[in-house]
Formats: C-alpha cells, structure tokens, sequence
C-alpha cells in the first residue's frame, strides 16, 4: 500500500489545506510586534462574517472544551441554575462542565440521533425559571445531528430570558451561522473541524446581553477571562501568548474561505452531505438520522448486516482511510464520516466508491457502484449551486 | 469549489508524497560536506535497486531530456550512426538530439499507440550494420504505450553490437526495470513521474560495455560528462553543484519505496493502470492501446462520441482535476491519465468517478456508475496482490 498517504474522513480534525500547512510554517515572529497585531486586524473582520455577528470574535488558544468552559465561566454566575439539551456526547461535556462548577444543571435529553425539537424544549423550560442559561450543540458531532439551533433560540426566548449559549464546534465555518440575526447570546467553536486547521484555537462571540452578564460575573476566571480577551482583541492582540503558526494558518483559512465564498463552502458542505446520504440510502445501509436532522458536516451509519468496527479495520486496511466509530452507546454500533473544511464532492466519491469495497470486504452483499451512481446523479442535479 | 484542492493525474509531474515535501523543505546545508556525502552513500545502493542494476546511477542536476542528451554525448561518437525506434513524442526527442550532433539517425517509426515489435526491429537493424547506438522509449508517456524492453534488447542483440539505450523517464520506480538481466547498456531516468519528486534530477546508469565505449569516446562534453559524474559518485559526491533539496526528497522516496517494497509498488501500478482499462472499457469509451502494449504508468484514451478537450475542461471546472491532452498528431484527439508515484487505487476510484460525470457533461450518455463498478471489481479480484 501506498504508505505516506492518509485519507482522512473522520469528522475532525480535518485535513489541512496546501497553503494553509505553508502558511503555518512560516518562521516565528514576536506575538507583541506590529506584524501579529496586523495579522489579528485582518483576521478579525472575516472571523465575524464566519459567526454572522457584529461582535467581537475573541481567540483563546485552547480546545473546543476551553472555549465552552469559557462560555459557563463567564456567562453564569456561582449558585445558578441552568439548562443543558443534550443530543450526544458533545451536549453532555456541557453537562459536565456545568456540574464541575456546582450549578444546577437541568438536562433536556434528546435520544442520540435526533435533534432536538424547540417546541418540546419550550414546554421543558416553561417549569424551569430560575434558569439563567441554555446550553446546546449545534450540530452534535457523535451523531451527525445538526440541531435547529435557529428555532431553538426563538423557541427558547419566547419563555425565557436565559442567555442562549451555543457550541458550534463541528460546524461553524461549514454551515450558515447568523448569531445576532438569531439571536444567539454566545457561539464557541474550535479551529480543528470546518475551520481546517489543526486543533488549538477556540473562537468565541457573545452578544450585547451576554456582555452585560460576563461584566457582571463574580465568578472566578483569569485565562478563560472573556473580558480580558475582548480588551486585548480590540487592540488587535491576545491578552496571553497566542499558538502563532496556528493564527498563521487562520488568516489563510478566512482568505479561502473568502475566495470561494461563504455561501458556496456552505453549499458544497450541502452538497457532500446529499452524496453521502443518497449512497447509503441506494446501497440499502441505514443512516443514524433523518434527512431533516443531518448534518452538512458528518454523516453517521448504523449498519444491520455487518459490524462497523470490521468495516472500519477494512477500510484502513486496504485505503488507509480513516473513519470514526460510534461513541458512548453508540460505540461499535455506527461509524461515522466527515465532510467538513478541505474535502470536495471529488473526495466524496473517492470516499463512496472506496466504503463500497469495505462493505463487500465487511461481509454485506450490494452491487458495486450502487453508491456511486447515486452520489453522481446527487452532483448532477445539485451540484451547479454548489460551485 | 474547494479552491485549494487540486488533483493531478497528468502523466508528471506528478504529485509529491507529504513527507517527500518536508524532507525537501529541510534548510540548506553544504554540498561538500559530510552530511551530503552520507545523504548520497545512503541513496546509492537504493537506486540501483530500482534500476535493477549493480552499476552505479549517477545523479545529474538536470531534466530528462538532460538525462537523455547526457546518453548521446557519451554513448556516440562524432560520424557515427546511431537507430531510433519511436513510439511517440518521447521516442522523436531522441531523434532531435541524435541530428543536432549531426548523427546518422535510422528512425524506426511505430504507429502512435503500438509498441515497438521485436522481430521487426531485429529486421529494421540487420540492414544497417554501422550502427553503433539503439535507442529506445520503455514508456511512451504521449501514448501511454509499454515498450517491451527486455525482448527488444534481446532482439537487438540478435542482430547488432549496438549499444541499447533507455529512456525510462516515466516508468522507472513505477514498473520492474531489470537492466543488467535484460542486458540494457544505457537507462535514463527523471525525477518527477514515478519517482514522486518534481523536476530537477535526472538518474543515468550505464553498463560495462557502455562504459568502454565512453571512455574512449572523443566527442568534446563537459557538464554532461558521465565520466566525471561516476568519478564523483564513487567518492559520494557530485561534479557540480546538485539540486539539494530535490536530493533530500530523493532520500525519502527511496525509503518509501523500501517501506512499501518494490514489488508491491510494481504491483500497485499494474493493478491501476487494470482499475482505469475496466472502467474505460466498461464505459464503451475506447482506449489509445491494447492491454498487451499498455503502461502501468499512463492510460490514453480516444473518445469517439464526446470532444476530449471539452471533457478535460469540465473536468478542471468541475473537480480542479488536471488531465493530460494529446500531443503532435493525437492534438485534440485523446486526452491521458497519470497512475504513477504518489497515487493510489483509492485515488483511480476517485479519478472514474468524476470523470464520468465530465464525461456526461461532456455529452456522451453512459450509465453512471458503471466504470467505477468494473474498477471495484478488478480491485476485490486483483487488489489482495498488490495490497
């Protein structure tokens, strides 16, 4: 087998693009010199368009877990109560860090593999009104799940005055994001997903009514201090020392971004979403969630007639191409596929035509190319908005 | 579009291995120092290997047609006659050199498409017993045609004391080249097809008898000399100033090589130059050549019903998938796939798959899925193999 290549199809961290990894390696420079400060001012516009928010995006060198602990650390306040929906894993690291901070934390728990309905979580908040935040995953990575985090917000502030605090991790960047015209009060996300950068920054925007909350805050904070952070990124800099060959890589990032277009990355996010979903339904294998619950950045498979965990070994086996497994109760029962950042409805075929192997390979009886024609005729039909 | 995606399959320069591209990123350092003399020591018997030679391959900073001008100088002296076969564009560069040293040049036309046949040539050679150089294309990269070296140097030697001379720019690292069993004098190669690197090196073997006839050969050449390059060589460095970086990159393709075995990469090459002839044939879409005189390196195809140049257009717009035209008299007629080096069955699956949605939109109406499905399936009889 080829050895030096790696087809990386897991939903983060995503593969990084040519420029992106030349642009990353460009020598150290003084992150208190004028050429840093230059770099965050041109950064800081495009991260706005990306969140579709006004506000300041501010950038914490840390994980996606750093960013939603900032969220809880500066936006509740100790003794509070708060509500987390959880639709997966990702909703549940809320919980955990809400629990770790001895709030009271309600649990609004969606089965894995579906989103969550606004309605229902309506209701659910209507009993609930000393909750001062609400917590939710946009699209909930271990299922491919993209909540309706759009009606989640109108629903939620029809009963409540919480702020709506949003992790967006696995897709921001990927699919339309419109944080003041939905009214959202904070959005996190992480550079290792849509972002296609390697893991280590976390981007963070909170509106005028989270502002007045984190100024308000007395909980105790100092590197995940959000105020500080805004202070720093309003004088284009960081309040801490910044991974720098990964801002490097984040000001290329927003130029690619602005070179195809916000409106066409999230098309061909659509669009690979549709391919994935259509080869599956045409091979007969089940996907994890309806249509109207998916994700455009990861497709979850929950096969009935061979294990995904064989599936899986093949396909590294005999492509070296990497997908992810089921988590927690999901764990061996699915496996999961990313289209997220650089990946083309050209590496989706390759994808597609690669799992038809793997599932002869696994066991299951399908005609080849099944897949393949479906992805194909998905790109035929939709494909023209997507480029 | 993904706009910083882009897929190569032209038959070379093709891609480079990410871990060829950060060898080749290392800083400069000396050329007479120790550290190159032990990059060369180390590269040395490893490229003898794929030569399939105990010879030395001397290492010329320079293109193929470097490589190939450096045969001529040294292999032939001033008034003598020398004989071409020529298969295609490749074998009429040999021709151009040999009449710009003012050589009688018998040239052996082949029909472009078809390899050279034996017996025929033995024929051609019996009437010209003053030649004392025979040279010859192994791929025929403007046609995607195989020659069969090993039966054309053992049909030569038949008839003739000619030196037989290689050009193996596009398939040596990419197919077995066994120049000492097969009794080849002469074999050149370049850097950027099957050896994965971009363009820069050329590698030169000769045999004993080649090197008597070099020795003692008067025609005036300086930097071409192989005389010096050897002399260097077998002290560990080179006559003139070498291409570094590309050197550093050298290293590392040998060691990819070793990784994956030379076996398994002949192997490999074979089974997708099998995927690509399936899918075409599958498609009803007519190929350049017979299976029996194809490369394992680069297919040509000659589409009937649909513009080749359209399609590689499409195929640009649509995927940013770079395709090959045709060259001299196959202009517009044909259009070639690179399946050399750094590319992989998962990468041919890939490339079927998009191009029979260039070929629809080309205007040819096939039944998707079809040459992908026969790809697959030539991967699950042939794949183990090469695996």
């Amino acid at each position: 087998m080829l050895t030096d290549q790696q087809i990386l199809r897991i939903p983060g961290p995503s593969p990084i693009p040519p420029s992106v990894a030349r642009a990353m390696s460009q020598p150290m420079i003084g992150h208190r010199g004028q050429s840093t400060s230059d770099m965050i001012a041109d950064i800081r516009p495009k991260l706005k368009k990306v969140f579709g928010t006004q506000q300041e995006v501010m950038i914490l060198t840390g994980s996606g877990t750093a960013g939603l602990e900032t969220a809880v650390v500066n936006a509740v306040a100790p003794g509070e109560e708060v509500a987390v929906i959880v639709t997966g894993a990702f909703g549940d690291r809320f919980v955990k860090i809400c629990k770790a901070y001895g709030l009271t934390t309600h649990i609004f728990e969606v089965g894995w593999g579906t989103a969550a309905n606004p309605q229902k979580v309506k209701e659910f908040l209507k009993e609930k009104p000393l909750v001062t935040a609400v917590f939710s995953t946009f699209c909930e990575t271990s299922t491919g799940v993209l909540n309706p985090i759009k009606e989640l917000a109108a629903a939620i502030k029809e009963v409540s005055d919480a702020l709506v605090i949003v992790d967006g991790v696995s897709c921001v960047a990927g699919t339309a994001t419109e944080m003041d015209e939905w009214g959202i009060d904070i959005v996190v996300t992480g550079s290792q997903k849509a972002f296609m950068l390697p893991a280590g920054l976390a981007f963070i925007a909170a509106s005028e009514r989270a502002w007045e909350k984190v100024n308000a805050n007395p909980q105790p904070r100092f590197y995940l201090d959000l105020a500080k952070h805004r202070d720093n990124i309003l004088k284009d800099t960081t309040p801490f020392t910044p991974a720098l060959s990964i801002l490097f890589g984040l000001q290329q990032v927003l130029e690619l971004l602005e070179e195809e277009g916000l409106e066409n990355v999230y098309a061909r996010h659509t669009l690979m979403m549709n391919m994935t979903r259509a080869a599956f339904k045409a091979l007969g294998v089940p996907l994890l969630t309806t249509d109207a619950d998916a994700s455009p950045t990861v497709t979850a498979v929950k096969p009935e007639d061979f294990d995904p965990e064989t599936f899986r070994k093949v396909m590294k086996t005999e492509f070296n191409l990497e997908l992810a497994g089921g988590q927690q109760e999901l764990a061996k029962k699915i496996f999961r596929i990313g289209h997220m950042g650089y990946c083309s409805p050209a590496d989706m075929l390759q994808a597609i035509a690669t799992m038809e192997i793997g599932i002869v390979k696994a066991g299951k009886n399908i005609e080849l190319g099944t897949g393949v024609r479906a992805a194909q005729q998905i790109f035929l039909d939709e494909g023209k908005s997507a480029q």
